[in-house]
């Protein structure tokens, strides 16, 4: 939750100021997460192959790039070929780093010829909250 | 992880296909998932507010309602005052709940004001995941 991930940094922060009449340095500013939206719209007679490989780059990205913090892909009920993403990467490195891997770059090149568009649009997260395993029962995780 | 996940419904479901020979009744199909884009925009003069009014309404809803099972929000940065949420509820039930919470409540009443305009986008999941916690260490879950 944000409240129990905040107060460490709240500490963190006092115990800086407290350092800086000193002669610590100040420590590195974490880097900040890249969030983003990506609005597709998809050939419909390529819909379901477009599916397909989309699940199967989103689940290994998610699973093996420790930088691919979420990625969430719906298509929209009154436009089943329009597709969004909402892409949460930990840094702009971490996003750089995605660009290279095998698994993403099977996915550009095998979906190239599906996508009529492609939008990206860069946002600032105001909150992220999920249960922790979309499990009902689990705990709420806040970025 | 789909995959951890898929494996005792694939069980169960042959354990059905067994079942159905005798005289076991089908089990309930598990209550769909209803998943959604809001797009917003809100007052610039109001929109520190809102999203304070917001950040609020988001946590106490994951934290609280075992049925939200993820709501995230994003503002767009060529125009912040264009607010876009993600909202994972674990069934029509769940959602319909939600609407009546007093976090809810406080949130529409007090942003009433605030918010241009409403518009809500009705989608289907292809596939969400994310690092059960945010954090890059954390494991995969998918829904």
């Amino acid at each position: 939750m944000t409240t129990v991930r905040t107060l460490p940094a709240v500490i963190a922060g006092i115990a800086a100021l407290g350092a800086a009449g000193a002669t610590a340095e100040p420590s590195a500013p974490k880097p900040a997460p890249v969030v983003r939206i990506a609005e597709l719209e998809i050939d419909p007679a390529q819909l379901d192959a477009y599916k397909a490989a989309l699940t199967e780059e989103i689940e290994a990205s998610v699973r093996l790039e420790p930088g691919v913090l979420a990625l969430n892909a719906v298509s929209i009920d009154e436009a089943p070929a329009q597709i969004r993403l909402l892409e949460v990467y930990a840094s702009q490195a971490a996003y750089e780093a995605h660009l290279k891997t095998p698994h993403f770059l099977k996915y550009k090149t095998s979906t190239a010829a599906m996508v009529k568009s492609l939008r990206l649009v860069s946002t600032t997260p105001i909150l992220l909250c999920g249960k922790a395993g979309f499990l009902p029962t689990d705990p709420a995780a806040c970025l």
